[in-house]
Formats: C-alpha cells, sequence, structure tokens
C-alpha cells in the first residue's frame, strides 16, 4: 500500500523533473511533491543552473502545511554550497518527517552524505523508488558528474541500404520532414552539436534549433583539423549557438584571430591529429553535459574507434541509394566477426512519416588514457 | 447494403484462396464462395496445379444450392483448357444467376474473355469488389503470366550501419532468429531461391525450407560464371530443392557432367557475363513465377543496376559492424543525386525479436532489351 503511494507521487516528481529538460544543464532535472495524508500540498522542479532546486520550490508552495508531511524528490538532495545554498537543512528545518528519493546523487560532493545528513535529523530515507526512470532522465548528467566529459549521442539518417550520402555527398534530404523535426528535438535538448569540417564543406549547415520552439540554442562544435572553414560560412555568419572549433596547434594564427572576431572560440590540440577523448574533455571543462554528433563517416569512425559513443539514433528512410563509394556510418577497419559486433542495448523504434528511428545504447566506455 | 455484402463474402473468398499460398505456382491463388440469400452455401480454393479450380470445389460443395446463387470469385473465372477444363461453362450449367470478380484474369488467353462468356450466357457479372487485395495477393501470378519472367524480391539482413557483413565475410548471424524464421517463411512461398557463387563459397548455404513447416522445397539458384562450385557443396550433397546453376559457356565439360550427375541443372549462357535479365526469362520458361534473392552485395548490385527488383525486405539488427571494405546491400557506382534515389512505395515494417524489418516496393520495371 504504501510503496504503490510512494510509486505514485514519485511519478508525479518525475513528470515535474521532465518540465527542465534542456534547461538544467550542467545541473539536473529535479522534480519534488510533498504529500500531506494523501494530497499533494507542494510541487516544484528545477528549471535552470542558478534558479532554486526542486525541494525549496516544492517546501515553498507547500508553506507550514510541510510540517510532518514526505517530500517525493527524483535526486537526492543537497548538502554543499553550489550556486545556490544545500537543500537537506531547508528540508530540516521545514518539518518534513519523511522523504522518498528515487536515486542517490553520483555528484562525488554528495554521493549518499544527503541522505546521511537526513537520517542524522531523525527524517526517514527510502530509496529506489523510480530508480530506472531517474536514471534514464538524467543520463546527460550522470555520465557527465562522473566521468567529467558529455554524454555522447550519434545520429545518422541512412538510406534502406545503409549510405548516409551518395557517392557525391549529397545527403538533403534522405529522410523525411517529420525525422528532421525529430533531430531538431535532439538539439534542443543537448548542450552541445558536433560535425567534420567535411559537413561543414559539403552541407553548409547552420546546426541550429529551427523546427521546434528552444529557449536556448546548442554550442555548434566543428572539428577542422587544418582549419579549413569558410568564411562565408552560414555558422560564422548566421544566428546561433556558440561556434568552437577544434582544430590542430600551428594553423594560421590570422585565420585564427578572424575566426575569433566572428565570435567563435578557436581551440588549438597538440599532436597529429584530434584525439576524441581529448576533445570531449576540453568540452567537459566548458560544463558541456551532452553532445550530439552528427557526422560525417570520419568523425562517426573516430568516435567509435575510440568508444566514445554512449548511445545511437538511426534514421531508416524507404530509399535505396546504391554505391561502392557511398559513405555508411562507420568506416575504419571495422570488426573482423559479426559476435565482436556490438549489439545496442535498450532498444527503441520509433516511426516518422515513412521513416524509422532506431535508437539504442552502447555499453563501451571511453578509456581514459 | 448490396456492396456491403459484396466485400463480406468476397473477404471470405480472398481469406480462402490464402491458403493456396506456396502451392498453386504457376497458378495463380483463388478462392470463392457461393452464396444464397445471406448464407454460404459453398466454399473452395485452388490448392495446386493440375487440381479444381476454386470455382468448380465451391460449385461442387453447394451442390444443388447454386441455382441462382451467388458465386464470388477472387480472379475472372478461366475459359481454355489447360491443366483441367475451362470454369466458365461449368458455372452457366449450375445455374448461377450472378458472379462477383475481385479482379480480371491478367493472363492474355483470358483477359476478360471469361466475363464476356459469363455475360453472354445471361449472368450478371460485376467486377472489381476486393481488388487491391485480390491483386496483393496474386503478385507473383500477375508478374509471371503478363511478363513471362517471376517477381523478384530481395532480401538482405544488415546492421545498423548498413553492412551486409563484416569485411572479412562473416554474416553469421547479423539477424535475430525470429528474422530467420520470417526468411525461411519467405522461402516457402517462393518457388525459387538464388545466392551468387561467392555467398555459395562464403557461407556453404541450405537455402532450404527448415524453421517452418512447408510442403515444398524451393528451387535452388547459384549463379556461378566460371563454374567454380565445390564438389563438397552442402547444396550438392543434402536434400533440398532442385539446384540450377547459371554459368557462362565454355566452362570445363567434365565439371558440368559431374554436376549433372550430382542432380543439379547446369544453364550455360552466352556472352561474358549473365545478364540478369536473360537469368529472369529462363527461369520464367521453367515455370518459376517467384525469385526470391539472398546476396550477396555483388548479386544484389546487378539485380538493382538492371532494375529487375519488385520487392526488397531488409532486416535492420540493432548490431554496429564498421569497416570501410565491409559489403552493403549495394555497390555499383550508385545514384549521383538523392532526388534519383529509388524510393519503396507500400511501406511495411515488422517487428521480429530485436530486429526491424522494412520491406517496400520498386517501381522499377524490368525492360526487356
Amino acid at each position: 500500500m504504501q510503496r504503490e503511494k510512494d510509486i505514485k507521487f514519485m511519478k508525479e516528481a518525475l513528470r515535474l523533473a521532465e518540465k527542465g529538460r534542456g534547461t538544467t544543464s550542467p545541473n539536473p532535472m529535479v522534480g519534488a511533491v510533498v504529500v500531506k495524508g494523501n494530497r499533494i500540498v507542494g510541487r516544484g522542479y528545477h528549471k535552470r543552473a542558478g534558479s532554486p532546486h526542486a525541494e525549496v520550490i516544492a517546501l515553498e508552495d507547500a508553506g507550514t502545511k510541510a510540517k510532518g508531511a514526505t517530500l517525493y524528490v527524483t535526486l537526492e538532495p543537497c548538502i554543499h554550497y553550489g550556486r545556490t545554498p544545500p537543500c537537506v537543512p531547508r528540508i530540516v528545518s521545514s518539518g518534513i518527517k519523511r522523504v522518498v528519493i528515487a536515486m542517490i546523487d553520483p555528484n562525488p560532493v554528495v554521493k549518499g552524505r544527503g541522505v546521511e545528513m537526513l537520517k542524522k535529523a531523525g527524517i526517514e530515507v527510502i530509496i529506489g523508488i523510480g530508480e530506472e526512470k531517474a536514471r534514464e532522465l538524467n543520463e546527460f548528467y550522470i555520465k557527465y558528474i562522473t566521468r567529467k566529459i558529455p554524454f555522447v549521442i550519434l545520429k545518422w539518417a541512412m538510406s534502406l541500404d545503409g549510405k548516409i550520402a551518395t557517392f557525391t555527398g549529397d545527403s538533403r534530404w534522405i529522410s523525411g520532414e517529420e525525422s528532421r523535426k525529430f533531430v531538431h528535438s535532439l538539439r534542443k535538448d543537448v548542450d552541445a552539436v558536433l560535425v567534420g569540417i567535411g559537413t561543414v564543406k559539403k552541407d553548409d549547415p547552420l546546426l541550429t534549433v529551427r523546427l521546434v520552439p528552444s529557449e536556448k540554442q546548442p554550442l555548434r562544435v566543428i572539428i577542422d583539423p587544418q582549419l579549413e572553414i569558410s568564411p562565408q560560412s552560414r555558422l560564422l555568419k548566421e544566428e546561433g549557438g556558440k561556434v568552437v572549433i577544434f582544430t590542430l596547434s600551428g594553423v594560421d594564427k590570422e585565420k585564427v584571430s578572424f575566426l575569433q572576431d566572428k565570435g567563435a572560440e578557436v581551440i588549438e590540440m597538440e599532436g597529429e591529429r584530434i584525439r576524441i577523448k581529448k576533445l570531449l574533455e576540453v568540452l567537459g571543462k566548458m560544463e558541456v553535459t551532452s553532445l550530439l554528433v552528427e557526422g560525417g563517416e570520419k568523425v562517426f569512425t573516430s568516435f567509435l574507434e575510440e568508444g566514445c559513443v554512449d548511445k545511437v539514433y538511426a534514421i531508416v528512410s524507404p530509399l535505396l541509394l546504391g554505391g561502392k563509394d557511398s559513405p555508411t556510418p562507420f568506416g575504419g577497419k571495422g570488426f573482423e566477426k559479426i559476435k565482436d559486433g556490438l549489439r545496442l542495448k535498450k532498444l527503441e523504434w520509433l516511426r516518422k512519416g515513412e521513416d524509422m528511428i532506431i535508437s539504442g545504447y552502447i555499453e563501451v566506455k571511453c578509456l581514459q588514457e
């Protein structure tokens, strides 16, 4: 009985948390409800970094009714001063007598200490109600806070014979309009979007969120080892998220200055080629918690070969293109045997118009060197 | 009212016709019901070439009740002596007063003449009820009877990055068990299965129906220009449908004799390479109405380049293989622009375990030369 009630109220807290999608980074999405008897007396969710935490908003919403009530919160309450004061003391002083938590905060500065402090204050604490959903909700945050690098999503649109472009590089449009809208909703939810210089040259993309409403635009990251980007690129001329260009050290200083004047950030990397792991570390330091990689084949292959992929979305369109030289999602050497191939987990299938979007997770860690 | 009744009874006739799937070739599947008042008084379907036609079975089932009744039949009744006597005279003599037909028989020796003869006998004739379904049901027959070549289905299993094998040629198993069962049900329904010699060498396949029950085994067709097939091939040693090998003229006579002794048919084609169109003409003459092409890349590409594909089934498995040199379904030159690509029609999506099977039709004619 109690467990069923807990599951029900945690669902509401998770629903509230979801409202913060796309705006809380680098913070997690968190939702909270205060329940007295069988009634919700307070609701809250975290909107953006710097604004109050979900628990605090829910407690304020509940006012004096919080006394003796149960607090449901999708993530362990914090104990540290960050952009806002810690939540645990606020919970204790409100007179809450029971706290139900979906998951422990994997942030090393919290990680169970919030629970400990609540218990010390004589509050009953239940952990793990709705945990699976809560972990899914904050998959970006969990990766970022534990590994200091963003959660990486690869997305491609391919023909039914596995091509992401024709042999001439034409790729507009393999997928249908509904799928493209879906891609914009993915862009809306991440902190950054990345493509290689090949894609910039071929498609001259904007990499902005346009087909769905969005409060913010993702960072636009370009891998451009030789700093070949054209000054005429739409990326540099039209509005959108900040442009960040990864290049190799020793490129033309004048071009770097020119790009900086255009508002781009140019990051010069040491070595003979740009290592994806290093790039992700730099993005992590910039508080990029999630990265959507949109191509092309070379870039996808580098991410896969370095084991830096968390999730993929393959948009499969009912079209045949053919071509020995037409690019596929991944080149490189490839796996020798089928049994060595990367099997995706937690699959989902989504019809969008005539396209089928297949998504899943890869259980390969991006190993630190 | 009458129309609704007609649709309802035609549905039953179509359901009966479906029972002949996989066994009627080179004849069409046909179903028939005799209706008196609002009651079905006779049912029939065509089981196999040489056995009675659906109309005749239904009329026999109805007996004297056929007098004054309506006959529903999924295909225009025949007027010619084939393996059995013509149906129209039998219908007329039974006293049927109204005939509802789903579709005109595209067979040039019938093609409306059955209808004409029924009308001349004073029978009311309605055409086109359930036509779309009827055409789907007999897509193999329609292609074969009008073009004298088989209906061609291409089937491949590919990874989510578009590979049908690894760079070493390993392809077992990209797809899951449920998909493989589905492939066997496709084999069961066609007259012949085809692969290239490359696939025979790599996989040593049996090309039989094993994972689902079947009354017959399809012909096993191999494209083997240099007659490289190993005498040890399981195809030659184990039971299954007859083996038909297409090779170029001028190959080793002794090997031809050896293969013939093993029960294989060896067909020597003139020219420098085996033309798919010619091959289909030969198969048509052998009364092969449907052909399932199972690979590999070279064979698929030849069929596509010669415009000889009617339908495709792509089994998409949630697996990443990579590899610049890993084969994809189609190589060759490919299309230059996305807008030139072959868009599939009448799409269907079917989940089988963790695989997604996407099927559709290609509207390209196999042009006669």
